[in-house]
């Protein structure tokens, strides 16, 4: 009866669909990095001797390594801990939350060293790949965007629908960012267009082909409790903090780097502000929510993704800040409950509000900066460098660079609403293993759950039990008994 | 009746103060942004071009960001989730506890690059202030003084009251620094003066003056419960891991730096077990107790703020550990209730056994350590690097130095108690929308909370609830209604 | 009776041996730091300036402290936030867990730095030990040796008794590791020979010795519950993330570090696919187990700790990281439980899943691919400064360094096995206060526990309280009265 009401019954059974897919892949790595990747000639010892020598440094310490590192690690941390905890909030899909964020990441950014390395970084001569400390933060960067999708289906897909989704998602963020960063030559270092408005109308588009009308009959799943807050804040907090590094990770060295992180510091403590006011506001008590301070005050990282590295001022990246936790606020207060009801669109994390139009403001704010660069403020040599602009592009104007700029935004877009379709459509097959609409947000389906607290004996009656035992075990079993 | 007895009845709805306050603040922060900070010579595009050709400078590697970058996300880490979730021990105040923590430091640290910058970096000519990643690492430091303050309130206080606090204190705290590194010309790069000295004594004359006789109402909620200490002991293992990075962060380029990281660590390493120690000591079954563990163990970064960087050498080092975790146990064990009974002075975090005496302690131990340096130890160019003893300060003796961090000290007392008494009153106005004596320690006054746990289906009747509705719908829904 | 049954009544009173261990042990510390312990050449304020002119160097940055301390950081919160929280999975041993790591630890990296140096770095004019940034990576990874064996004991051991283990633990690495790296003049960077094989091994033969035939009646808190596995996710990830830091941290400058760090990232990337893979098909229904993710996807990094350096290929990397996944989840799955019933082996964090045996297949794998090293793929400088092939080794050929490679692992199970037997006999004494067999995984024993959480009165209840206290005081007492 109720496969008649709700439709096919929905089997979550994935012994044989898991394994399948993780080794089949993860076997398919490693033949294609056994053709095609090498260490680049900063990481081959031979090949750093060599380097060293031709170039004439005498000190390891311009190794890119040193330059670099730091912001890698900072970045991994936003990718596992940042990501996966933020997405912990959801009272019993924790363990979906943070482990499955764990499995398509770790698949991801294999995939992505494979396709960018195609697109970016094959040498025509030998045919292969060389990565460096540069590739591994693009990696993580090029996950993100799976990840991302992962927010706005949070709870509803199997972990085999979430490896495909980042098969596609890495394979698309590609060629997308081919696109915009080597056709269009944009700027875009820390994603704002690439990343996170790609990966946020990915998600989005997949989660409304995905629809599930009876959705509320998992609705005492679809929230948190107390202590999954804290958990969730944790991987906000990660976020917000390593954001600076995630920006400036990949920007130009020396004053590039420095700049980027200033700005996006600034623009992350002033959307702080913005986002306890709004929340405060929007409810009749005054009362604080704790999906706005988890979500809304990263709002301004992912907004600053494109201008952060150019020369957008200090008060620039304030305001920056201060709108972007004013929208974003505003989205989670109003439009995601909007986009459910009128356009049946279920997005659990929000990424509407955090990623999709942030991102796509960020797109245009970078836009508008590049537009409005002169030679008066960066030098002249400081331009060239900074937007890139040698070789065929020497003689782009900066309002050319702004304009090419926007149409990289709409690409972007564009990627993530199509592509995100035709991956949704992929996934409604019958044979992923995802949850019937009852069985969503809980961990049941895919984890074996360790039994509740309940049955751990409170202290007191533990000590008792102990005294009695001491003196008379018998007695102690019949209490025990009877209780 | 409980107005009569209790005073005026308290109201905790914050939807007008809250939201104002930030968004007046923050739009004075855009307007004195824009008039006042730009980017330094390191960090603008143009100026580190021209700086490195005016310096000789071949490689990017010499920006003083790839000396300190790595430091910065360490401390910003201890300000956010440090301190964020060494507050969250609270059974039912971790919300305010991260979150009031995540507020008041993104203001606090915009409103410190303005009054540090005032204070240290006004180029008199142009009238700007420009900032680079030290000018952001001390931002963090001068939050730090606020946030221990908050330790002493938690619970307490309302979040406007917390954005007063952090006004003043960073105000009061750019004052302080200016009279103590600037004026006495003392060192004191870890800030045990000018962070913890002050932002201890700030905090408890604050709580002083905000007395409440009738506090032990809420008494059921000031205590932990088992895992809201785990999260604090996240903040606590941050603080505690990253102390070095905190107190090398703005010293001296090479050795000053490495020899900060060493001793720093040494003697943290150090009050670990004389914490341990005393904790079970302390008690008659001889347990521990997590408070200790969470708290005293980090007296010794305290305590090392300014010596960390002379040659107290790694015994010297050891033993300032040795002694404050005795120290700081023993003021959680007796100090703390002795002073809530006899000077009314209620600190719900223990800063002073963390931040306050060990500050005062670690100011006398720099003072000490200045005193007794000789050449033959740092050698002539190490003696004058270390103590800045250039320009005017070119004959002052080394005896005279110690006296001037001496009289550093007690400015960093003076300042945070006439600070903190004037800030308590201003806090008295009973218009700041904190929680009544019976409504302390508890989220529910500025927060929305999650509903609680036990409205998760326990597992096995979820899975019968299944069962049986794949049989019979009718017949589990008729069962739900009896229920 | 009970005494009469279980052997003779266990007592958990440690309120004299704890701190009398601590105190003693740390005033030792304090007295052999000031007779042998001293900054080294690049932390001393006069020798790092002499430094710097005998060896021409005009920059800073040159000194090691900026190759080493990001890298420091990260292993710092591996071993006190990854080890401390991963085992926090426990339900009631959470305190235990997470506090007793860190006493261990921070004796442990003391003890370490004086029996490191008089092995490796004690100056044969001065008799003193210089030490600097590399010293204290490397008393950090000594302690990890102890706190993996740790692993084993989780919960069975009083605090004494572990202090015991680390002090045995860390004199033992220092030997092992001295025959190891100096005496047969192996690489091992990443330890998984002196650090995961020898600290695996000690830790199973001490659990061996201490087996405890009655343990089942602890049974009821041998397990997690669904938070106290997000608390040991929070560890394994921390651990996860930074191994790449843990293998290169005291790796060649330049292409050694960058490489390594490449090497380690691949590897565990692909360790988690086939942890994922094989832990749905250890299951009948298909499900995942938190316990396998939490640690089978670490032991790539371990088996890596060897070979990271080498020019192992990414792809080879890669196959490490499949095997490993497999090997280690077939583990946890099979092996442990057949140790336990079988060979009387308890193994309470699976340490001989994810330390011992991936250590070994370390050792092995480094001695493989130090085998097949040729001048054709390192270069010859490369060659010679990869393995060390200087002074009395510059004859040595690559077969014969990897047969070196392979006794060194030999060496360290050796080490590892008899040393665990002698400890385990001396942990036999009935006086270091271990909990008897229905005591076990309690943190009861030695923590002061707060109340349980069910004493927070629910929100509504409570409103409902609030309410009626401001109508009628003394009605609503009779109702709690009542109650």
């Amino acid at each position: 009866i109720a496969a008649n009401f709700f439709g096919p019954q929905k089997n979550t059974y994935i012994r044989v669909s898991l394994p399948a897919v993780c080794f089949v892949w993860q076997i398919a790595m490693v033949v294609l990095f056994g053709v095609f990747i090498r260490y680049d000639e900063e990481s081959d010892e031979k090949g750093w001797n060599e380097y060293k020598k031709s170039h004439n440094i005498t000190s390891n310490i311009e190794n890119d390594f040193y330059f670099r590192y730091p912001s890698f690690q900072d970045v991994h941390v936003m990718i596992f801990v940042g990501f996966g905890f933020l997405m912990t909030f959801l009272k019993r899909y924790s363990f979906g939350g943070v482990g499955f964020n764990f499995l398509i990441a770790a698949f991801g950014l294999q995939w992505a060293l494979l396709m960018q390395g195609w697109f970016h970084a094959l040498d025509p001569v030998t045919g292969k790949i060389t990565i460096g400390i540069e590739s591994l933060i693009n990696a993580d960067f090029c996950c993100a965007g799976s990840l991302i999708a992962y927010g706005a289906l949070l709870g509803k897909v199997s972990p085999v629908q979430l490896m495909v989704v980042t098969l596609f998602g890495v394979t698309l963020f590609a060629v997308e960012e081919y696109i915009i960063l080597d056709l269009l030559h944009c700027r875009d270092a820390g994603g704002s267009m690439v990343i996170h408005t790609f990966g946020g109308y990915y998600g989005l588009a997949i989660s409304w082909v995905l629809y599930r009308p009876n959705l509320n009959l998992s609705k005492r799943l679809n929230g948190s409790v107390y202590h999954s807050d804290l958990f969730a804040m944790i991987g906000a907090l990660f976020l917000w903090m390593f954001w600076p590094s995630f920006n400036s990770a990949i920007t130009n060295h020396g004053a590039g780097q420095h700049r980027t992180v200033i700005n996006t510091y600034l623009a992350l403590a002033s959307c702080v502000l913005t986002t306890f006011a709004i929340s405060s506001m929007g409810q009749k008590k005054g009362k604080l929510d704790m999906v706005h301070i988890q979500n809304a005050t990263l709002a301004a990282g992912v907004a600053m993704g494109t201008a952060a590295e150019f020369m957008i001022t200090p008060y620039g990246s304030i305001i920056v800040g201060f709108c972007c936790g004013i929208i974003s606020t505003f989205g989670y207060l109003y439009v995601t409950p909007f986009l459910e009801k009128k356009l049946k669109l279920q997005d659990t994390c929000g990424i509407h509000n955090l990623h999709a139009v942030p991102g796509m403001l960020g797109g245009f704010v970078g836009a508008i900066v590049a537009a409005t660069a002169t030679e008066e403020i960066y030098g002249k040599e400081g331009l060239i460098e900074t937007f890139g602009l040698t070789g065929k592009y020497v003689n782009r104007t900066m309002s050319t660079q702004g304009g090419y700029q926007a149409a990289g935004t709409c690409v972007a877009i564009a990627f993530g609403l199509v592509g995100g379709v035709c991956v949704g459509f992929i996934l409604r097959f019958p044979i992923w293993g995802d949850p019937a609409d009852d069985f969503c947000f809980d961990d049941e389906a895919y984890w074996e759950l360790p039994e509740d607290e309940e049955t751990i004996p409170p202290v007191l009656e533990y000590n008792n039990h102990m005294i009695n035992k001491h003196h008379d075990t018998h007695e102690s079993q019949f209490s025990l008994e009877e209780s």
